[in-house]
């Protein structure tokens, strides 16, 4: 079977990012002929459609990881009962200009966090909505949902709860068996 | 009557941007008694958790102003079917850190903007659900939806659309006698 | 203290419905000086605006007991990730003619129930978006969502789980309050 | 190539219902091997979970023809800035019980219309958050938001704007193709 490439980002900002765990985590959950390489949003401009022609390197960087992916995996926490507006703001900035979105038509599968009882699923939703626009095909199944983050991570970040594990797992072989159809369909 | 103050932000980043005009127009459609003083929110911080104890100073003023107003103005265009990721930011930075939130219990009025047919309005509803967990007391008519932008305002960035003006001065009249109501309840 | 009536509805239309006894256990977590009267919605039409001026009399009962009250509370299950479609049949139907919105300006506050850990919360957003056309105000905190329903209550349709009983009476109190503010900035 | 067969439904229950008229309409612009069978939806019992294992012979038949179905055409009003409550109960029916889920996998487009400017896509949106639960591969693009409907028909319901048919029959197209990978893939 081919190798199915998933580029990953997300995580929030801050050095203990419960979210960034997880999505670290996850390189280690892939299943067999697939890899997730992850990526880097730290210093993305802030979206300003006069400077959108020139982009700095790290965001041509960006969008050419994601165009060379077969598939998109975000995970995120929930700021204010929506998606940061750091990750919302990635989103915005890469794919601009009109008529050069790298997220056509990739799958995508989320994954979020909390530390309370709803694991972020409000910030899930409305990226959900998101991706209609930038004409993305999401997994449904299984929905990730990361609640009382604390207690489910080591102090070295490594994922101590095996039932986050396995629906992390499941869904990241969903993601991978969607990009493979998608990628046969193309060929 | 007493003067009822209004803390207005929004608007895109680029130099001409609809969504800034409308809320600089705005300034004029203020019934009596009251004034709409807009906020700078260029150069704010991405969120960063670590950081929110030590905010630079444009965030402590932009916060202080929130704080002494007695309702807020959010003028916002739609990105990618929902909130602009640095305007969702601004809220994020402003309403942190825990405890310190100077939304909580302001009334708030909504506009948007875009070139389409639909006017914003999904940014809008995704906005409302942010009020919810900031505890903001949204104003529910008219809703503002500014539609095919480019034919509503001269070269100036002046609003010439009648109807426009026409919603939105209702819609500040709302905001301002929902800020009266709720400033009297308090005292 | 005035006496402030509230009006209460929603569970789900099976003998053992988990939102229904949250429902009916919330007659007696009410504040002082108030009261909550269960309005029944069965039998109700399915909405068809040809018949709309000619409701059945339990329509126009429920119609008139929304009427009379200080505010509404509606306890729901979620169907599907949104509001079940009988209860949003109960919505369209009792808000309906034009100009006839019984729902119009009152407080409202809800609680959901699921067997699962999201306790109906998707429902309550979408709910929350219906408000804005009712023109109603809801109540922002706390906001009830009763997972693992089975867990929390007895064999009779008591609650027994604490938690949920000081959250659920704290909202109420919210909503009493607010319907007081307003009622008394009415008169 | 072989015949696709799409499974619609949808309109209100009044009898000049728009959104009936575009879905009626739909099944000419059909594209070619393909064809729009229209179910009926009247006269479903309301959401019960006590009788979910005993529908009546019209719900069995509805649940029948959307399993033998290569994909589903919805067709909606908005109510309330959101779901119909009689088309969502239509889903909450047709999705019960547990693990008898005939949209479970199904492709899904989603056609709405209204009297205003929005044309129902609040509607929309919450949709698709359903379809998430019911597992269904929804059609991204292009949005039919009928607007303005009255101007859109003649006196005999049939489609007289250029543009709406135009978008509508891209969005079966689409549909059609979408049924036709996911067909081919399980085959």
């Amino acid at each position: 079977m081919e190798m199915i490439k998933i580029a990953g980002f997300g995580g929030s900002l801050r050095k203990e990012s419960y979210s960034r765990y997880l999505l670290e985590n996850s390189v280690n959950l892939m299943p067999e002929n697939s890899e997730l390489k992850i990526l880097d949003i730290k210093n993305f401009p802030l979206m300003n459609q006069d400077e959108e022609n020139n982009y700095p390197e790290n965001v041509k960087n960006f969008k050419k990881q994601i165009r060379e992916s077969d598939g998109v995996l975000i995970v995120t926490p929930e700021y204010n009962y929506s998606i940061p507006g750091y990750l919302k703001n990635v989103l915005d900035v890469a794919s601009r200009p009109y008529g050069d979105n790298p997220f056509d038509g990739k799958p995508v599968a989320v994954m979020s966090s909390s530390i309370g009882m709803l694991g972020g699923s409000r910030a899930q939703y409305h990226l959900r909505q998101v991706f209609v626009f930038l004409n993305m095909v999401p997994v449904n199944t299984p929905e990730v949902f990361l609640t009382f983050a604390p207690q489910k991570f080591d102090k070295n970040g490594k994922l101590t709860d095996d039932m986050t594990a396995k629906f992390a797992a499941q869904l990241l072989e969903n993601l991978v068996n969607l990009a493979r159809d998608i990628k046969k369909a193309h060929h």
